[in-house]
């Protein structure tokens, strides 16, 4: 395949959405294979990105009364089957803890002693409901303690056997919510809480677009009455759920016996929700916005906001455009942004405009001897600020003076050409359909449809296996008029949305 | 034990320091036992803590130059054994997958499928240099890829048989700093500058004066070729581990194949480093400085700083407090303080100031009707601010209007009371001691014991057999005169503290 690659050794995107897509992962550092079969290494590029979507993610659950807290990664064999379809959805592929201890090895090396047989299997977590809702039973007492809001930050383990960096491996790292609450009203109001602070986290801080809705039978979380989601298309037309927040009824609240005492004295279940996303959200950042030259970040995810490279020819240039360099460097930095110089030697600018390119640096500045004279230097965008794909990013020219307040200025036209592009490319491939032969045909090219359906999940598995495309959410509002599902015929106020997906 | 309990549930620490301890856990809410054998749940409580401790060092770490990345939880078992010493360390006891499935077991329930026994067990990580290192043998080529500085912050499992929250469970949390230098003495300087901001973080942030230096061979780090530590004295007279930084030679970069390219183009194995905290110090701050009344906290680690307590007999008086109370913890949060107003109804305030104290909450602000008359405020500190734990903590008047200044002042004024506290205990039981016999009788009664060693492992045995004690540091400079090992009498250069520990 190296004939594909351009020069810094990305495939062309056009020519290979999946190869293109695993090329900038490795090629801007964010992440790497590891020797375990579907685990990755997170490398600082994009552990950074992880850390900044979590401090932005944990300040809005922190601000509608959340609090964190840690649960064990094990989980007993037996919590698993307490609720009939959880277990059914998750004991499937995961990684069963059996012994805990390893011994010689005839002939040299360990193994597991059989003496060190665990009684019960322990089940690495997939997902936490069944061990939290162990503890909220012994909790929850009283309607005084409810609602009962916590998150967790962790690692999780669903074994897979095709894996892509990011987007699924056997290893992720995610962040759990988990709330009961005294009426299924409270919960209902809380998934949706959730589910707002999902899409505004990923519309303004990852500038990606989405749509929210209700997941159908099929598509819901193993375990909950109904699953809400946000999904958003990435650049080869197909969808990717980004987050998922879920309505747990009283199904888990019975299974853990989780109950509390109304103002009454009356013993109740409580009412359960559950929400979470995951390092797949940098998998959809990659694929939302980066092009052939490589990466592209919206500025408030951006672990180097600006790169500032120096030019010069000789010695006595260098030492007056280093100083000035660093005074960029330092007055940008006590404002709070993140920037690094590139002061390494024997590399052309050329090459290292290329480099900062891949890794999706949002804002190179340029200053070199011309500049200085001047006393101005260049901000040059790693995209066009107008928003529009095709236009060449242009370069924008800041006085020393007023470097910083420039630099806000730009980051923001920055954060919001990036959302402006991507949501003109999600509209342009976005449908209204009402015949089946024609998004039989359509749907070869990717893109979203919005088309009326019974609500027959019949329809629903139809259109999956004759088409690959799955039912990714119905809006919440229904329709005012009945019209004809574009499958069956049969007249419904459900419109639904329909793409592949990964 | 119940006898033993005071009113609010905490037993004496005087007369059961270990049962103290634990209720101080549970009771304020810190963590809880889980049904996984030897895991606990950190509750919210604690949690929060964690988080300020992980936030102070993380900057810490970041301003020397280290980076965060995330590594696989699983190890192939193959990978323990290529460091011998390292195997022989932590092979014993951890947590063994050997299963990526379940399926239907006859009689009900699931158990693990006998197809999806895995070729090659997997490990949970109980420590991480052989995965990282691996990586790393991959990353890096040159001398201008180093150092390489990595950190992570991860959970880890131990099999641990009898176990105790936070200080020793089968699964905990921590970081891990993983570095590779081109030098030994590039590494060297490392792990003292980790040491050393260890250091820093358990004086400054937790309170908690510890010692510097080097552990004996027989307690170093498996695979090391030293182990650096600080220790710190628990109110019961014994020691505790806070920090381990090792200087892990070329013992790993061998066994993995981690060799960089010199300036002149011959190939060398790289000089490593690694260094660790864990939740084990919550353990430590709590077993630092809490007393009967439940936990005590230093204001940088406590998750609340201020509790207001209003204190009114009617409803006319409730609302010109309340109000004021809104004003003052609006204030307070607007300068960056965190603070909660106690507004509970029907329970009397003596009943708020016992659980705000159990709970460790450093200030306790009262506002009544007599207060605000005279337009102050009462602030009361959850310790004597002389620092003498056999004072009563005294009430300190504010004017409404100097209220932000005052809490700033006196949160400084507690940070070093509390210090000053733990460091006065520490020196009161410090002893320089020559004579083996004595330190047998006085080694009952706890504390730290300064002895000349003559650096031979069997005067080590033999001390930890006869009376428990271990060797826990020995300093990083040599005495200048010499004296005799207080084990054997052979002259010696060198003086260890000795303690016994947790």
């Amino acid at each position: 395949m190296a004939e594909k690659k351009e020069e810094r050794g990305i495939t062309k995107r056009s020519e290979d959405y999946s190869e293109w897509y695993q090329d900038i992962v490795l090629k801007a550092e964010l992440a790497d294979y590891s020797p375990v079969k579907g685990c990755m290494v997170i490398r600082p590029n994009g552990f950074r990105i992880w850390e900044k979507m979590r401090d932005a993610l944990d300040a809005m659950f922190k601000e509608t009364g959340h609090k964190n807290a840690y649960f064990p990664i094990f989980i007993p064999l037996s919590f698993l089957s307490k609720e009939a379809e959880h277990v059914e959805g998750f004991a499937k592929e995961c990684a069963v803890v059996t012994h805990h201890r390893l011994g010689a090895k005839e002939g040299g090396g360990v193994e597991p002693t059989p003496d060190s047989k665990l009684e019960e299997p322990l089940i690495v977590r997939p997902t936490s409901e069944t061990i939290m809702y162990s503890m909220y039973s012994k909790w929850i007492k009283s309607y005084r303690d409810l609602p009962l809001l916590l998150n967790q930050w962790a690692n999780v383990v669903r074994w897979e056997m095709r894996t892509r960096l990011f987007l699924r491996t056997t290893e992720f790292l995610w962040q759990e919510g988990h709330t009961a609450h005294a009426t299924h009203e409270d919960a209902w109001e809380e998934v949706l809480k959730i589910l707002d602070i999902y899409a505004k986290f990923s519309e303004e801080w990852m500038a990606v677009p989405v749509f929210k809705g209700v997941k159908s039978d099929s598509e819901k979380f193993a375990g909950a009455l109904k699953t809400t989601c946000i999904e958003a298309m990435m650049q080869d037309g197909k969808a990717l759920q980004a987050g998922t927040s879920h309505d747990l009824g009283q199904n888990f609240a019975k299974a853990f016996n989780v109950r509390f005492q109304n103002e009454k004295g009356d013993w109740d279940y409580c009412w359960q929700t559950s929400w979470g996303v995951s390092t797949r959200l940098i998998g959809a950042l990659i694929m939302s916005h980066s092009d052939d030259k490589g990466l592209i970040l919206p500025p408030k995810l951006a672990p180097i906001q600006f790169v500032i490279v120096p030019i010069f020819r000789n010695e006595e240039q260098k030492s007056e455009i280093m100083a000035k360099a660093q005074r960029i460097e330092s007055s940008l930095k006590e404002n709070g942004f993140e920037c690094e110089i590139d002061a390494r030697e024997n590399l052309s600018p050329g090459f290292k405009y290329n480099e900062w390119e891949l890794k999706g640096v949002p804002i190179r500045i340029e200053i070199g001897p011309k500049d200085l004279e001047k006393g101005v230097c260049q901000f040059v965008p790693r995209i066009s600020l107008s928003g529009d794909e095709l236009e060449k990013p242009l370069r924008i020219e800041a006085s020393l003076e007023s470097v910083v307040q420039k630099a806000k200025e730009i980051l923001s036209d920055f954060q919001e050409a990036l959302f402006k592009r991507a949501l003109k490319f999600r509209e342009s491939r976005t449908y209204e359909i009402e015949s089946y032969n024609l998004f039989k045909e359509k749907i070869e090219g990717g893109g979203f449809f919005w088309a009326f359906y019974c609500g027959n999940s019949k329809c629903e598995e139809k259109v999956k296996e004759e088409t690959k495309a799955t039912l990714r959410l119905m809006p919440f509002e229904e329709e005012k008029e009945e019209r004809p599902c574009f499958v069956c015929g049969e007249k419904s106020k459900i419109k639904a949305l329909w793409a592949r997906a990964y």
